[in-house]
């Protein structure tokens, strides 16, 4: 047969670099990986999650339930819990519509809530708005369901407004507003830059895509992922878009409690308006018909427990402590020329190289990092394709979640030690 | 806002009965549910499964890989040990390439695998052949993927090969065989007849297919859901169609740990050939890139440590007692025009009413006994929408799975008043 029997959604679903890279970190275990966004191993909270579970496996009672079928829409109780968590990190006292339980799905991770949202609201040809650089493995499902894509730039404090608008009247002027389904936005430490998107700018872009709804001629959602929130070092927390009064029915919320807990435990959430909401709900029947509720029921029964709240202040200092030693390194390794932003919460440093140096996997400087043992993610994973500009190549993620401290020190050593010989070889050639 | 932002998808995807099936058991404690196909819930290995995670939770050197991430396609442990558990079953001794662990990915629950392996082979208006009747949440699937549907008819030891070849038959003359990518068949204890099909119809029917391959232009696989395979109440296993020389390239094969240990842990796995399994593979990256570690871990070691086989052994028995059970009841109550075929292993009668007696979900019968805190799944729903036949709408799945005895022998009583005493209104009625 010289034909395949592949779906047009196959042949447009590219192997995710993440799976490529995770497999990479697992299979090459002297390899220092600054690349995967793993959890912490040594933060794990193995003695937390026996005791949990061992709460609600020591009786039948409570044990049968829990290794029963739950409902499609996942624990009520956990979605409770998360419900009114949201609430009070959002300095909300009385109960409102946009964080109603009701609203709420259970998923297996933030993952695959971002994955049925957008199954959900995108035909081949719709367009996304997106950051620029974003969530590379985002970037994925959205090439799989054939959307559109058109990256946003990046200020400090998130969304360059100006070029939102400019975007979404050129949109207009062409008549492809109509494609426009949503904007997506990693709103807390970004995946990969670290920015935080602040609440005002949250507000104005809500604000902006209501005013261009009438030429879309159907709702434009706020896709907010804050799956990073919870990794904040300290200060106070941002609001999410779920405040933002009047906008109740467009913003799409995405959190997870793997990646604050155990990644291990693939339990995340997402809250939808009608009908974006019902939508989703149907699909998740057809994808599982409900996510683990042995692993719903851990959550909830840690949350309520204290023990989540108690492993989270632990984990912020842990992150917090290995960003500054991340931070560090790279004062005392890093060539002068190669410029970053400290974090003020999540896992990443963005770097960026001088133009010209080019970081991507098939570059010298990948090779040369990857035969020092140590590798990192490629910048320019994270840029849409977008053919209004070029993407940049000169960029790297560096992560300080999964590394240990020593190996943060050790890869940021042999990562600097590269890039200063690469730049003389560089500056040698030209 | 008139419109709505929904994708094609979404507005195709129905809401799933069994969601709304579920729910109903869910929400109303003193409803007997002979509907669901939970599993018993006295059956559940509460104290076993508390024993495993115990084992892996109880130092960080085996907790902490439980707790992080894995890799997309799962556990290589749990991949091994189900690849040479199901050559055991099959009664194969050398390794096979049908069966190897690199053409297995693990999954949420085999529902998630048979979601995937669907995006991967239809674009809307592709054609799958089914069982008639068959899964009704694959037929949601199908239908959420705009997916064309043709029923296949039933004997009593499988597919009946002439109306297949008949089908083939006419699709190559109306040019259709070009759409049609599978033929979909649950072949163990089928959901919802309780049918195996036999080995020799396996392999007949990969013949057929492939015989009409050259017509099609590109490979039709032949989906074997064996979602029930291991709840048989003794007698011989039936080889599955991995087993069949030559058409390692044909089959894909789902199966799941999750009915018969405990539902609440979502554990099931597929197998597939290329390109189809790389296709799959990139997908479950875009889903959730890897099924729950903690719970993979917890089944492989369940397996490795014979609690798996020792559970599957008392639920055999539990499953056996409780059908004889059903059986009687059914003997009893039931009207003499009823007729039923008892099942061998799984969890369902299959019930047939006289022609003329509707059982769906707005017939007086399923009203009647709704009222009388009773119900079944309409056999109607587990029809495909195939314009060349009308659905029968005059039959009942009863399953006695997830009903305790004392349930299963009220539940059949309540149902056979009911079905008396209705048969005497229409009779009076016609």
């Amino acid at each position: 047969m010289k034909n395949s029997a592949l779906s047009q959604l196959a042949r447009r679903t590219g192997p995710p670099p993440i799976s490529w890279l995770m497999h990479l970190a697992l299979s090459r275990p002297k390899l220092i990986s600054l690349a995967a966004g793993f959890t912490d191993n040594e933060s794990l909270p193995v003695a937390e999650i026996l005791e949990t579970l061992g709460e609600i496996l020591h009786t039948n009672k409570t044990g049968q339930p829990a290794l029963q079928y739950g409902s499609t829409q996942g624990d009520a109780t956990l979605r409770a819990v998360t419900s009114k968590r949201l609430q009070k990190l959002d300095g909300i006292a009385t109960a409102r519509r946009a964080y109603s339980p009701e609203r709420m799905i259970i998923t297996n991770g933030s993952q695959q809530f971002l994955y049925m949202a957008t199954e959900a609201l995108c035909d081949p040809g719709d367009l996304v708005l997106v950051e620029d650089p974003t969530y590379f493995v985002y970037l994925g499902i959205l090439q799989s369901r054939g959307a559109k894509v058109r990256g946003v730039r990046m200020e400090s404090d998130g969304l360059d407004l100006a070029h939102l608008e400019k975007i979404l009247e050129s949109l207009k002027k062409c008549g492809e507003l109509r494609r426009l389904k949503a904007l997506y936005l990693v709103s807390y430490f970004q995946n990969p830059t670290g920015i935080t998107t602040s609440s005002a700018k949250k507000l104005a872009a809500l604000k902006l895509l209501k005013q261009y709804e009438p030429a879309a001629g159907h709702p434009i959602y706020l896709l907010e992922d804050a799956a990073y929130r919870e990794l904040r070092f300290g200060g106070e927390d941002v609001k999410s878009a779920l405040a933002a009064r009047g906008f109740e029915n467009r913003v799409i919320y995405a959190g997870t409690y793997s990646k604050p807990f155990a990644t291990g435990t693939r339990v995340g959430f997402g809250l939808l308006p009608e009908p974006v909401f019902s939508a989703v709900l149907r699909i998740k029947g057809n994808h599982d018909f409900g996510t683990s509720n042995l692993l719903q029921q851990l959550l909830a029964r840690a949350l309520a427990s204290g023990r989540y709240e108690k492993h989270l202040g632990d984990l912020q200092k842990r992150y917090a402590r290995k960003a500054g030693i991340m931070l560090n390194a790279l004062q005392k390794h890093f060539p002068p020329q190669i410029k970053w932003q400290a974090p003020a919460g999540g896992l990443y440093f963005w770097a960026r190289l001088p133009r010209g140096i080019k970081s991507g996997v098939k570059s010298k400087l990948f090779q040369a990092a990857l035969a020092k043992n140590v590798f990192y993610v490629p910048g320019v994973l994270c840029y849409a394709e977008d053919s209004t500009r070029h993407k940049p190549d000169n960029e790297m993620r560096i992560s300080f979640g999964g590394a240990s401290e020593e190996n943060i020190l050790e890869g940021i050593k042999r990562l600097g030690t590269v890039l200063t010989k690469y730049r003389c070889t560089i500056s040698g050639q030209n």
